[in-house]
């Protein structure tokens, strides 16, 4: 299969979608009448440039290409994946699918960011209408992993295509059973966003007190559970149960406005729209997209630690990644007399202090990600840990030589200064290009988990290490190595 | 006003009120028939002991003693606070209303943790309607901020009175205007819960999915900014008004089930529990506890280092704490012969690795946290920093004695070995009690941020610097200072 998408309409959704497939290696072809879509195609990409490869510890492949084409046709030839981001108007729907499938492969798919219509819908007169599905993305699209699959007598394999595609750009496939107006998210936000009218049309509350009682309560809740999940807690040990028949009385009381719409006029708008100027307005939108970005960063590794909810996703789009390259080998694939390569990734946004460059400690949690891999390298892996045995850090002397920056790519390389029995005394340098940034010496030894005393590593763990030790041990001995800070200045 | 506080109701929402209280330095009075209360307020406290201490960088205030009492009278003696959670029907209310107000003290606030009622509902037929107002709490209470304040005719000073009490508590008390059904934040999870009913019975999505839909896109961003805001930054460079515009006319469309409520029978109870069944029945209520809390944390800490959303609230209770202690003081308040205390902190829960001790990199976190600390002491703060100067650290090294968890609290105190011109040489200690768990050894060069190369400090921070390095000159050198990896084998 090529990695050749097209994006059809290059706003800011267009320009997500460019940027998820743009950055996981994919080569993106653009078509939109629009003369500022270059600009804007660009802005979307310096936002995701920033914040999206720190979400993993492994770089992302070599950016794809990027390029702007005059016409559907040129755009759509030979791209395995075709997107739609057409405004939200059927007509206007229905005839930029009939451009897309008289030019493009008839086994491409092609997705629409569609918010509402339903698959059938976009369907109407088309060609091949098996080849049409929806594939609604949540904005910013190039973090936020959500898709939202709807498919309606659509090729089944061309279904499991689309399916694979999303997951490799580190997103998740949300396939609906049925189609239904507005899919299953938009449904939700249409509730809520209904509500919250009244709300503000009643002076009940202000908009910015509305976003106070959903961030500093059920959306930080909801951030990693979800709906169910949290009622599931809720209920305790009672259970869904109980909790079910504890709150279902209450869908007979008055606690939404429900079916009442308030009257859309121009009232309504100044109010919301001047309480959100209050609210905000001393933030550009620029501003706003950063802030948004770094919160969203933040938030989504500290999930990542957790393995769970869009963290858990991140963790095995890193799995896949590592598959048959190097930050995926054992110790017998690797030679023994040269540095192993122990980290390759890019520096988050969030490891930046006041100073304007990544903070000490996440110097640290490098080169200790770096001992966890080269760790693995030589048999101390998840299993055996869970077996009893470990290693502990007795000792760590950190030179920082340059500074690094969040977005900048770097390099772990490790040598095994003393591996013998207990001990193992390792030597990181860590790179950013040819630039040394950093060196890092770490004294370790083996333990029992049980005893939390130092013992013999398992005889093959050893084995791997003295291979790297007596490998490294013909190598020049690097300068720093062994010195204390009082020799240092 | 006496830090007690009387919690009448004890189950998961007394509970959590009771250790916000507790964990916050108040002695809380529990009342409550079941006599299981003890128990679930245990495991509450439990629970909380674990999460909210680390949520902050420093220390809470020494725990409040917690006391049971066989009658609503005995529970509310002497307390400013008194917190009603019982069930949701109004009868019981009012009973529990009446027997408060015969025994508590009329300028004691009396806070309801009602989902639904409204304070006049509340109020009626009782001694003190003025006293009786709605503090309604999420869950987990220990560790989400919103209280959503609901009041109708109440003492304006004892309104005034519940919101400094929220606010020193942590949490944010989010004032309604006006009283309406259900609040505000209930109102969203009742509108989301009757879409989502629907959506299951329909066959549309599980609920699992549904969870997956909210988690991975529209949770998450809320958890940081709220709808309207999302929206507002959703406007892009058209604003509000444009966004408005854009989704005005969704308002008419068939987005949502609205009005009609599906029949709430044991099919539909079946179908949903037998669903979260298949979703989470792998984890125990206890397992999902804690994987939601270190989630919470996770995310909360992450908000918190940017300074946002319910971070911004930690920030400000740390700010608020530091005040008149040793944590808030300047130079001159300090003796120069003695080890100055630069950290005092709880290990927060995510600081924890597979070994099952605080990980290395967050030794080097909560160091670099006690020279920050140190250089605001000595004149090189925020303020000095946005001027231009700053220090960088050259090198580190770092002894790890003893092992430590989460949960601990840890006390830094720092020692000038060299304190001269551009040079900062500095040695941190860190103890939890009288046990010596780390040192970390720092020299660090004063720097222009400008120019990124070592200049001479202010004269005030070289003063202050100097102060301290003569007054430490006098100590005896610590056992360990100035060695090598090689030299601690």
């Amino acid at each position: 299969m090529s990695k050749t998408a097209a994006i059809i309409g290059g706003g800011v959704i267009g320009g997500g979608w460019a940027a998820r497939f743009i950055l996981n290696g994919w080569n993106v072809q653009i078509f939109d009448p629009d003369p500022q879509t270059e600009r804007k195609i660009g802005e979307v990409m310096a936002n995701a440039r920033r914040s999206l490869p720190g979400l993993t510890d492994l770089a992302l492949p070599d950016e794809g290409t990027l390029s702007f084409h005059d016409t559907i046709a040129e755009a759509v030839s030979g791209a395995a994946w075709i997107q739609e981001s057409v405004p939200e108007r059927l007509e206007i729907k229905h005839k930029t699918f009939a451009e897309i499938q008289a030019a493009c492969a008839s086994d491409a798919v092609i997705g629409s960011s569609t918010s509402g219509f339903k698959p059938s819908e976009l369907q109407q007169g088309a060609t091949r209408p098996e080849q049409i599905m929806v594939a609604h993305p949540f904005n910013p699209v190039y973090l936020l992993p959500l898709i939202e699959l709807v498919t309606t007598d659509a090729d089944p394999a061309l279904v499991e295509t689309a399916k694979g595609i999303i997951s490799s750009l580190g997103m998740y496939p949300l396939h609906l059973k049925k189609e239904i107006d507005a899919h299953v998210a938009d449904r939700f936000l249409e509730a809520v966003w209904r509500e919250a009218l009244w709300l503000v049309k009643d002076g009940i509350a202000t908009t910015e007190e509305i976003d106070n009682a959903i961030r500093y309560g059920f959306g930080i809740r909801w951030a990693q559970m979800g709906l169910f999940e949290t009622y599931r807690v809720a209920g305790g040990e009672a259970g869904m149960k109980h909790f079910m028949a504890q709150f279902g009385p209450a869908l007979k009381w008055p606690w939404t406005k429900l079916m009442d719409v308030p009257d859309f006029n121009d009232e309504l708008v100044d109010l919301i729209a001047g309480q959100s100027d209050e609210q905000s307005g001393m933030h550009s939108i620029r501003e706003l997209e950063r802030i948004r970005d770094n919160n969203l960063v933040v938030m989504m590794r500290g999930l990542k630690a957790q393995d769970w909810g869009a963290g858990a996703l991140l963790n095995a789009q890193e799995r896949e990644m590592r598959v048959g390259t190097v930050h995926g080998a054992v110790a017998a694939d690797l030679p023994a007399d040269q540095l192993v390569e122990t980290a390759h990734r890019t520096v988050p946004l969030n490891w930046t202090d006041y100073n304007g460059h990544m903070t000490e400690s996440r110097y640290l949690q490098a080169f200790a990600d770096a001992t966890d891999r080269f760790m693995a390298i030589i048999g101390c892996d998840a299993e055996y840990i869970s077996s009893g045995g470990s290693y502990f850090t007795a000792e760590t002397h950190i030179r920082h030589l340059d500074e690094v920056h969040a977005g900048a790519r770097v390099t772990v390389r490790t040598r095994v200064v003393v591996g013998e029995g207990k001990k193992m005394h390792l030597w990181h340098e860590m790179y950013e290009g040819d630039r040394l940034l950093a060196t890092g010496e770490h004294f370790l030894l083996h333990v029992s988990l049980e005893t939390r005393k130092s013992t013999p590593p398992a005889p093959h763990i050893e084995a791997a290490l003295v291979r790297f030790a007596a490998g490294h041990a013909g190598l020049p001995s690097p300068e720093g190595l062994g010195r204390s800070i009082g020799a240092a200045k």
